[in-house]
């Protein structure tokens, strides 16, 4: 056999050996279509089922059913699958692939305080802010959390005086965050209590909750209450990314929550951060995580790193930066979104919705719209006190206002579901009258 | 250029693009090697750094540093990186690849009570317990929680009434795991609170917690308690594993957790698993999930399943049956180290360790003894009280017996570290008189 005959067939067989090791990474799994689930099947289906034999690999989730015209649209929790488009695109620069025997320890990185905390989730959280200049990190301890709501816990537990005899009180302002009063009387703690709107709010000892932008109306906010004697303030900062709001300041308060799920899009890694400037303060929040859930899933904080890093690449790469640009896609994509709600809610006359407001953004160095992640959506007809029941009655699920401590005639309705949802979610909305 | 040498060329185009996607993949990461940190290092280093600009990729983490014959060896936590030495043999049987736009949602399967949990995740454990037998699966509910830890604060808040008066008392026989008391009190609850040794408990309401195999002795354990009235049970069936026991039965209790910390050594993944009997009791733990953490980290369930699979695959593949089995790994380590263990303590004279005992193992389908993962360690020298303290004195850190309800003349020893530091030890155990 000529040689040259010999080079090809080598250069043949090799092709095909690495075509079988690829191909099956990038062959893109079915999405389930469990067809149109019903509210009450949402809820109340399911008995356990004896399951298959588990011996043929099933395919990893794909989020709530697909929807069709007909169906029940849930905007009652923020779901960031809007994001999906955009990961689509980026091929493997966010792709996480672990081997086997990775990081199998519990333990991280011993000299640091939060000892359960990788090192490079760590770099790229710093990273990403230096990037977008909207929180300050030098000085402070990084902290990694299973979710932001860990992390407000935490935060709760850290504040709380061990030995007071009353537990502390914790406000925020009304309309806050449903989740907020839950989370923190769940288990009837004796260290903490849930007392309210802050603005009505008189003690001394207490933890204030900011979320700005503010989660459910998208207002940009501050602590209400002074911030001395025994009052502290944790700021939720869950929102405050170019896609959503202007960057006008780099926040720089003692402690600051992040999360994936609203900056990148992946809820269901799970994985949330806190900046916090003491160190005591950073060593308590450790703590409560340890007693929770002894630490942080280290394939997401490996996943979110990774993810994390993508994004600052789109900006900071120099010459090589990446032509993906998360908070490019975002920002389109919610002013797109935001001009559709208005339009809607004009065309049917009987909703109302907060003002638009603008700033100038540091970040794209122009001045943005305030864009928020949640509508946070008023029903003006007179003869309709319960907004949500109303729009359910239309298969639209939106939160009532009630939770957030306003009146039963707001909703809020995410915005950062799959377009197939929202558009759906559009059409029927302008067409109530 | 004649039509061979087009393909040629095209041909080894292909392989060094094949060559470029593959290699970054199969490149061992260095392990890090920060050298011998000293305890004091380990608690009490680590201002904030400034951090790099984090534009470099840095290796994920390799737990605790490396050791040599002078380090201070940490067995208080069963980390369990005995196991890495088998997931290193797997090649890629339990690699996780997780594409950038993959399970984004809060949401995996909408018909589940477990709302948050993969159906890969769910097929895969009740795959291995009918491999393994060691726990009924059919009728029962799946739910997946952040480690077991988090799924024995969702069993208390489920089965503690809403509306008592009192908090529900928790109790456990003596010695029981440190971690029950700290988990049930650190919130200081007012729906459930610690109440100590179960077998000096007098009253109607409680929660008892039940480890068998036991942690930190090893002992086989029933509930002391009479489940009649208003008392539950909750199973930690963490050591249940055919590594460290013989399976004799087919366990089948209302509530049983698992972790994949102590079946597979996957403790950075954070991945725990509860059967349940009564859907209403799942549905409340779920609650917990929800509140406490809203979801269950996706990456690290798929990642989970991939490691069940892998462990199913060694035993119930047929003719396809992989030859990596877990199991034989772990049977033959914990036997040598028990061995290396006995060994030790009479050659130094003045230890003692619980007398090892055997069954019929159901599994194995031979008898097998109990090789336990922690070593309950007694110190007889008269003049040694606190055990721990002395073995500190001589660079072994250990768990004193005061915090199992037990005296300090004991300690909890964790057998699951790797290797080299076993090893030490070891040695040094045999060399104390």
């Amino acid at each position: 056999m000529p040689l040259w005959r010999l080079g090809m067939f080598a250069s043949l067989a090799l092709n095909a050996a690495a075509l079988a090791l690829l191909l099956p990474r990038y062959i893109v799994s079915h999405p389930h279509h469990p067809g149109v689930v019903s509210l009450d099947q949402q809820h109340h289906a399911c008995a356990p089922q004896p399951g298959t034999s588990g011996a043929a690999a099933s395919a990893p989730s794909t989020g709530k059913p697909a929807v069709t015209s007909n169906s029940v649209i849930h905007l009652d929790h923020g779901d960031p699958t809007m994001f999906e488009a955009f990961w689509r695109e980026t091929g493997d620069a966010a792709e996480l692939v672990v081997p086997g025997w990775q990081t199998m320890s519990y333990f991280s990185d011993v000299s640091n305080v939060c000892w359960f905390m990788e090192p490079d989730f760590d770099q790229q959280v710093r990273r990403l802010h230096r990037t977008v200049g909207n929180a300050a990190v030098d000085g402070y301890h990084v902290l990694v959390g299973t979710g932001s709501t860990q992390l407000l816990m935490a935060a709760l537990y850290a504040l709380s005086p061990a030995d007071a005899v009353q537990p502390t009180s914790v406000v925020s302002t009304a309309p806050y965050y449903s989740w907020y009063p839950a989370v923190t009387d769940f288990l009837r703690s004796g260290l903490f209590r849930w007392a309210g709107d802050a603005s009505s709010f008189i003690g001394d000892a207490y933890i204030e909750l900011v979320c700005s932008p503010n989660n459910p109306d998208g207002a940009i906010r501050d602590a209400v209450l002074g911030s001395g004697g025994s009052g502290k303030a944790v700021h939720d900062l869950a929102y405050y990314w170019p896609q959503y709001t202007p960057i006008t300041r780099r926040a720089d308060h003692d402690i600051m929550l992040f999360t994936m799920s609203k900056s990148t899009g992946h809820a269901g890694t799970r994985i949330g951060w806190a900046l916090v400037k003491d160190r005591e303060v950073a060593r308590r929040m450790t703590k409560f995580v340890e007693l929770n859930t002894v630490s942080v899933s280290k394939d997401s904080q490996l996943r979110a790193a990774k993810v994390l890093r993508a994004v600052s690449d789109g900006y900071d790469g120099g010459a090589s930066a990446s032509r993906h640009r998360l908070f490019d896609f975002g920002r389109r994509k919610m002013a797109e979104r935001w001009r559709m709600l208005r339009e809607a809610a004009a065309a049917s006359g009987i909703f109302s919705l907060p003002e638009e407001t603008s700033g100038r953004c540091n970040f794209a160095n122009e001045t943005a719209a305030n864009n928020p992640a949640f509508a946070w959506l008023r029903c003006d007809r007179e003869d309709v006190e319960d907004c949500a029941g109303f729009l359910r009655g239309h298969k639209i699920v939106t939160r009532s206002g009630n939770q957030f401590g306003a009146g039963p005639r707001y909703v809020r309705v995410s915005m950062l579901d799959r377009d197939d949802a929202y558009d759906i979610f559009i059409r029927r909305l302008a067409s109530l009258k």
